[in-house]
């Protein structure tokens, strides 16, 4: 792996992550407990988390190759939580090959899980105790509220009566506080000030809250030779999203019911549902008020960016990046 | 809660343990992941090692308030990984009331046992940031290898050419290293010396080895009166336990086969196996050397405690609560 110096692409950030993810392939015994953790860590994706730590110890002056550890225990983190909530929603696949509890069973999937939220704290000891005790507390608190989003999305598949304001909460918890914290991690390692710590949080949290919602929207309105996923996965599987929440908000009485009748079956030949309910999310203005809120969150992220005292090539190398995620095709 | 002045009996700490314990009820939303939690801490149980860390803290010349935290995180990181293994080996019941994946379901044991994970690393955020990383560093460690213990735990289920040397180290990860590392926290908070620290974690380690090899031979040949399990529970279910190990290794091939026959049979009325299988480890000699192998990792802890400088009537306290763990009805 190459010395950085300045900053970089992303192109280069991720080469160099994927190069020191290889490096921590797990050797040890027993086999049956690592050797998942290697297939899981090995199974591709954009690790575009660990990049955004990368790139955030460079915007604050330090180097990637500093925060490498950190960007690590980021990545490790988040397939832990793509493991145990594979288990939980009892899917086959993940990144088109077999999830760790189908390829293995259901106990490997716990222990090798539980064996990679505790490493992801070991890769903070190589810091000395100050830094050691900022990354591992951020770590905790974001950790935490992950295992919570993740129980309140469980919760709203039984619950009738969920709000915007609650299903807002439940996106941050369960994604959009990783990036704010794979940001934060970058700026405590390059120890900048706590105020540029905690807005550099905030840019990645309404980003992270951003990107979910035009997931939401995309996983209905996007285009299907680009989107990587079926479009129409939510509605076949009647998920209540941003799109759904909006368009009950927004409906009369008949316009409701229609919705919830759609959203209580599950045809085997889906299309006409998929069609029916589009109709109703462009019909009620749902369509519409979820493109906005897209908008807003990353109007917050980015008017935050503005306010950080940082070189403007700096902002736009973040400001790029999220245009990049936020510009996806819709 | 009073304040603890000088050492203490083991049930002045039990008590006051147990009242910090119910101070850290957790009420927070969501219910779901964190009524589990409170559920599986309220269950009971002796609380052997959150008193080890407390009375560790006092016999190094601290006080066991100051070593609370660190006491909980024990406490909270050992019933994590109760409710995690009882999905494992689907167990239905623990300490005689329904497990938490039994009351409620998988999905929350899984979910609400990796709460608990992190939440035991949070208990150490109190301390200064040097002690808060030798604790954590501790914790990781001793963490990761009860994991491995499990797993080895596992593949042994399978495997026929188990060595006594892999089953004591499979015991040592996965019930020991946890009592060594209960009373080096202890240690660590009392900020004793590295040696000091060193000498205790290995006292529990061995203790906690002498303990689980007690529970293979209690199983077999303990006071059905007063055992609490079930007498010859481990020989229903085929363990293989230290006495069965031993007593393959001393029986003739007839023997062998004896042996391996009745570790092959469900009987509906366990009763002739059981009596069968204890004869075959009292006469193979298995019988003897589980006692003999008690005492001698007994033996080992004690030498340990002789050689710490410590005052007499501190070093009576621990041997008191070893002579006390190892004296269980035989």
């Amino acid at each position: 792996m190459h010395y950085f110096c300045g900053m970089q692409n992303i192109e280069t950030y991720q080469d160099a992550f994927i190069a020191y993810l290889e490096d921590f392939t797990v050797s040890k015994e027993p086999k049956n407990l690592y050797e998942p953790i290697n297939y899981i860590l090995q199974l591709g994706g954009k690790r575009l988390r660990p990049v955004l730590t990368l790139m955030t110890a460079e915007i604050f002056d330090s180097n990637a190759l500093k925060a490498m550890d950190a960007a690590l225990s980021v990545e490790v983190f988040h397939n832990f939580s793509l493991v145990h909530d594979d288990i939980m929603d009892d899917a086959p696949l993940r990144r088109g090959k077999a999830t760790v509890h189908e390829k293995w069973d259901i106990n490997t999937g716990i222990l090798s899980g539980d064996a990679m939220l505790i490493m992801a704290y070991q890769l903070f000891e190589k810091y000395d105790a100050q830094t050691f005790q900022s990354l591992a507390k951020l770590f905790s608190k974001t950790a935490l509220e992950v295992c919570e989003g993740q129980q309140y999305d469980i919760d709203f598949e039984t619950r009738t009566d969920v709000t915007i304001p609650e299903y807002l909460k439940m996106i941050e918890y369960k994604t959009a506080v990783l990036v704010g914290a794979a940001m934060k991690m970058g700026a405590i390692v390059a120890n900048t000030s706590k105020e540029n710590q905690n807005r550099i949080y905030d840019f990645g949290r309404y980003l992270g809250i951003a990107f979910q919602l035009q997931d939401d929207y995309l996983d209905a309105f996007g285009n299907p030779e680009t989107f990587g996923k079926q479009v129409g996965g939510d509605i076949i599987e009647n998920k209540k999203t941003y799109l759904y929440l909006k368009a009950l908000e927004f409906s009369d009485e008949d316009g409701k019911v229609a919705i919830r009748e759609w959203f209580g079956s599950q045809p085997e030949n889906p299309s006409e549902k998929i069609e029916k309910v589009k109709q109703l999310f462009i019909g009620s203005g749902a369509q519409k008020a979820t493109e906005d809120a897209v908008e807003i969150y990353t109007k917050k992220a980015f008017s935050i960016l503005n306010s950080l005292s940082l070189d403007e090539d700096k902002k736009a190398v973040l400001k790029e990046f999220g245009m990049g995620l936020m510009t996806r095709d819709v």
